[in-house]
């Protein structure tokens, strides 16, 4: 009990935040903090102009204005799909980069979609009354309903322009309104060559020192023209020096530092082991299948880019689990909280602990199912969304599945008909392999796959339905689309019939594992969440929810193993870690330029800002609102950046605002770009 | 810490062992539970015959003569590799199955060698005087010279004929050498179809109910002619009734049971979770690699299997360590012997906690280089035992690393110079694959790393290997072989010349590994082990070292979920179960069998004999020495028997006696042998 007691004191006395930590929302900043550490006093016209300046893209990354005419500046690993999608065995852009010289050559993007954030404001107190006193199923059900209907009021009549979400931040202790402009027409402008925007490839990934041109360019359209877009940021030439601060505004995807222990332990022991045995088997897949030719692997090279880099998010997230000292921290912290929320009933560390035991028991099926793990195929993933959409359609606004709710249709419809093509053996591989996986998991002698198996194989049952589908032919997927219920109910589709099948039980589970765990957590996250704000005031930040934050830092560098590793690399650099062989090799346009590159310039660096993934394409300003640098990756540390910021070892890293310019310049030759373009020394 | 007292309590009075746990040395049966539970005495004849009768296959399996012509018995995946060994585009014995009517058309298999064990004797005291006072690698040398020359001494002249095996039992307790006979003419005699033998394939691996003919027939031969081998088994048709008393005598590979919770934290959280990951990413590269065509599945088939199975094993291990019971359960006996230790110093528990930090950080390049995981080649295998081998061969016997001392030469030679075809492309896939996880888990710039792959990507540098070897013609490995260490050193052989480069790291590797680690947990483990005995008698088995054991059991189901898992499974439950599809598809021979087969013949069934793997093949014997079974797999609680045994649920699953005299005789017409085989109703 001794060791105990000298925790949690340390615990009360150290107080909650790290310096730099925290991703903060753009009307919660921590302006005390930047005060005092940078005598850096934002006003409210610098917020909301920062605020307009960045962008989400709604695949999941983030971006910036840098012109006034719509041109988007984001990561190239962030345009990959479109850029995948734009190419063919004949026109391979992965490889060979894209470039629009004139606006003509720019390329529309078949299912991108970006927003802008205008508008944040308050809803916990709705949220609140429609879900008073309820819980399980009904209490899902009533604040699925009210945010629908917030959603929906919001939106109004502007679909095509306007997204609403409903974001709840601290686990349902606060519900806040986020209105978007749309952008649905985005087009491409520029992307590198596969191998300088991803240098290093997988082996580099999460490690520093660095050398990726991992930048890309989009612009959006208006009514088939170029929109206008004010609000942007210059480019800040010569970047930032060493202790200056920086700040990253952008849209980490998601964080899990409020979970309790028992939710963490459930990740480690039941989530995490399972994802890596299930990516690892995945990644030898992608990667074997694109040894046959390279056709091959330019089909599984997105599918591949994303299984590594998932792979090392999920082991950097086990190490962190695995470390004693972060649950040890953990658990200090829920003491403190305890000690400070006294006795309450129910005790919310014991709910929550008690629906970690049900999802123990529910994980498996619903991930298979619901999830579609058990389904890797592009063609079950649009038969799901035609069914249910289909279905839910049918229903009022506020009673669907969010999903399916008004303000999320705009999108769907728009991935759905895109005309990316998928290609039949490719197909087949992966559908085969999954249905290995749901069999191997759930059991020959389970029900669930018994129906989808029968007495087929999973390889020939693959066979069968990639053969015997349409939903390739987007007016296929159109005609279904817009036929809604009755022609999905009388489709003969085999994956449409598929889909049909184990919808009902995979609504089941979906069912049980809200109302019996998310039901739980989130009621009960509330709660601490409560004790929290009681305590701490509003000087904590939510766990990232793909929305608009700000984090701050600087251009610094870490202590590795008793090494320094420098902030900054450069060009130079880059020529000398070449080797000629994939992922070493320089695309030849480098090759070319070498002689007109001055090698000191800066390439890539790292700074102290508290960002994770979702938070690639971010801008990285100084305090004047100036681009320094573009954020694409953070260091092996950060990937524990999921439960803690570290600030001695966790960095972010970025390309050098210097990098891009001269890229732009004397390897693309992109002349018409770097005069629109706001360039400052 | 009243909890703690509770549970120490608990300890002292639970007693060690649960009934029925137990994998017995031949000169240490549990003799008082035999005869207290089922009445049985074994006298030292019954002893002598049935350790005579048993036999080890040296490939990793169990196995038992069934006549006085050197028949013997064991299962269908024991004798898979020799099948595919056998086995060419024209010849798919693998998925026709093999049956040899005369002896002339019995096949040799390349690389198989038979162990009969003729007698135990005790040689602690000569390995503790070697090793009086050392530690480090003073200890492994000197423990590893002593065991050498004791080898050569019981082997003598007869190195063809006799293997000697020094024995450490109880982690270094205990030291015995067992004295083989050695059969290195092992011919194949029947091995049915892949599909009836492994019925199910991986997905019912592990799992029960069970339908698989998993027997195959070897014979072994003296100067050309079948060997006299009057010690062998009968066969009792009828099997063993519910509740009878049976046994198995067989080999269990390794058992953990003994570790320390530190080594089983260890375990888990760097082992398990890291193999996890590395045969799941194995398993999709061998399953897509399979799909090229028939030819490419049937070259990667043994390898495929090896690896799923693994992969079971390891998950199994990994649910048992995430199983808090288990782990409680472990402290509480290391509290127990803690408290009969009293004060020693150094503490034996803390000195083998401080040996696994430092195994943590060697572990990654250890299994990598030493354990040869970065170079999954059979070329590279083979390389690396010609290249160490002839440095070996200059030193005297008792310098040698073990496996070049005499002993194991002749089984060494064998493998090395087997005419088993190598595939190009699939030595190409499998080398290409490993060298990735190598630069992935030592990183890029690890100057080993850059020794290895120097400007090459693992893809090019497996196939310049590959092709530029001459190694797949075992005329050059003999030539390599008998040239010794000046052919090794001229040798311009890619592959000779890359483990020559790797070989001094690697050996520091294994220095620092057996010195750091294994010393320390060898020396410690011997002192935990002599507190047990001086509390405990000789009342406990030790872990299991793929030597020859007993465990007794009786035929019994189990309870899962609340349902009752009949102990037998039949024939007529096969011929339901199968689908028509791999792997629940049924070989011709058997669908055309179908009419004239009994459908209550019983097929597989369980019993709570404590087996592990090794223990493949084993007999299960009656108390008057008739087999009425073979056991080949264990339920999927048995993966937990790595750690501890549990009555409640961990079963043995065998092919019962009558499945297999039915199965010659009506599917296979196997006449001469069923003359051979003495069977009893």
């Amino acid at each position: 009990m001794k060791q105990a007691c000298v925790f949690l004191l340390l615990a009360v006395v150290a107080g909650p935040l790290s310096a730099a930590e925290g991703m903060w929302t753009l009307d919660n900043l921590p302006r005390a903090a930047l005060k005092e550490r940078y005598d850096f006093t934002p006003d409210a016209q610098w917020v909301d102009h920062v605020m307009k300046a960045s962008v989400r893209l709604a695949s999941g990354c983030s971006g910036s204005f840098v012109s006034a005419n719509g041109l988007v500046l984001t990561n190239a690993h962030c345009v990959l799909d479109c850029v995948q999608a734009l190419s063919g065995p004949q026109s391979d852009y992965v490889n060979r980069g894209f470039i629009a010289h004139r606006r003509e050559a720019e390329r529309q993007c078949p299912s991108e979609e970006l927003n802008q954030l205008e508008a944040i404001s308050d809803v916990t107190e709705r949220v609140r009354k429609a879900t008073a006193g309820l819980s399980g199923q009904a209490f899902i059900d009533a604040r699925n309903a009210e945010t629908a209907r917030i959603e929906s009021e919001c939106v109004g009549a502007a679909a095509a322009t306007r997204r609403c979400d409903v974001v709840e931040l601290y686990g349902g202790g606060l519900y806040h309104l986020y209105r978007y402009r749309r952008y649905a027409d985005v087009r491409l402008v520029f992307a590198p060559e596969y191998r300088i925007g991803f240098f290093g490839g997988d082996p580099d990934n999460f490690n520093f020192p660095r050398y990726n041109l991992d930048m890309g360019l989009l612009r959006v359209y208006e009514d088939g023209k170029p929109a206008t877009t004010p609000q942007f940021f210059p480019i800040r030439r010569e970047g930032a020096a060493v202790g200056e601060l920086v700040m990253v505004t952008g849209h980490p995807g998601n964080t899990k530092r409020q979970l309790t222990v028992a939710q963490l332990e459930r990740l480690r022991d039941a989530d995490l082991i399972d994802l890596l045995a299930y990516y690892s088997e995945r990644r030898a897949l992608l990667w074997q299948y694109g040894r046959q030719s390279a056709e091959a692997a330019r089909q599984a090279q997105s599918d591949l880019t994303y299984t590594e880099n998932s792979l090392k998010v999920i082991r950097g997230q086990l190490d962190a689990l695995l470390e004693p000292a972060l649950l040890a921290h953990k658990r200090m912290e829920e003491e403190r909280l305890r000690q400070i929320a006294g006795a309450l009933q129910p005790d919310p560390w014991a709910a929550i602990a008690q629906a970690q035991q049900v999802y123990r028991t529910l994980r498996r099926p619903y991930t298979l199912l619901e999830n579609r793990r058990g389904f890797y195929s592009e063609h079950f993933r649009i038969a799901r969304h035609l069914v249910r959409a289909a279905e839910e359609r049918t229903k009022p606004n506020h009673e669907r599945l969010p999903e399916y709710q008004d303000a999320a249709l705009p999108r769907l419809q728009q991935t759905l008909l895109s005309p990316e093509p998928i290609y039949p053996a490719y197909e087949k591989t992966k559908l085969a392999w999954s249905l290995t996986k749901l069999r191997e998991q759930l059991g020959v002698d389970d029900p669930l796959v018994k129906l989808v198996l029968g007495n087929e194989s999973p390889e020939v049952l693959a066979a069968k339905l990639v053969d015997g589908t349409r939903l390739s032919d987007p007016a296929e997927r159109r005609r279904l689309w817009e036929g809604g219920f009755e022609a999905i109910s009388a489709s003969t589709d085999p994956f449409i019939q598929l889909a049909r099948a184990i919808d009902a039980p995979s609504r089941e589970l979906r069912k049980r594992y809200e109302s019996e765990v998310e039901a739980v957590e989130n009621k009960q996250a509330a709660t601490i969440a409560r004790v929290r704000f009681a305590h701490d005031g509003m000087q904590v930040y939510p766990d990232a929810t793909f929305t608009l934050r700000l984090s701050y830092g600087e251009v610094r560098g870490w202590q590795e193993d008793g090494r320094t590793i420098p902030p900054f690399t450069t060009f130079a650099g880059l020529f000398q870690r070449a080797t000629g062989t994939d992922p070493f090799a320089l695309p030849e346009s480098w090759l070319k330029a070498q002689t007109r590159l001055d090698g000191q310039t800066p390439f890539n660096f790292v700074t102290t800002n508290d960002i994770i993934g979702g938070n690639s394409g971010s801008p990285i300003i100084d305090r004047a609102g100036r681009i320094v640098g573009l954020a694409f990756d953070g260091n092996i540390h950060s990937l524990g950046g999921s439960f803690w910021y570290d600030e001695a070892r966790n960095r972010c890293v970025g390309v050098h605002s210097a990098a891009m310019i001269e890229a732009l310049d004397k390897v693309y030759g992109a002349k018409a770009l770097l005069r629109e373009l706001v360039v400052q020394p």
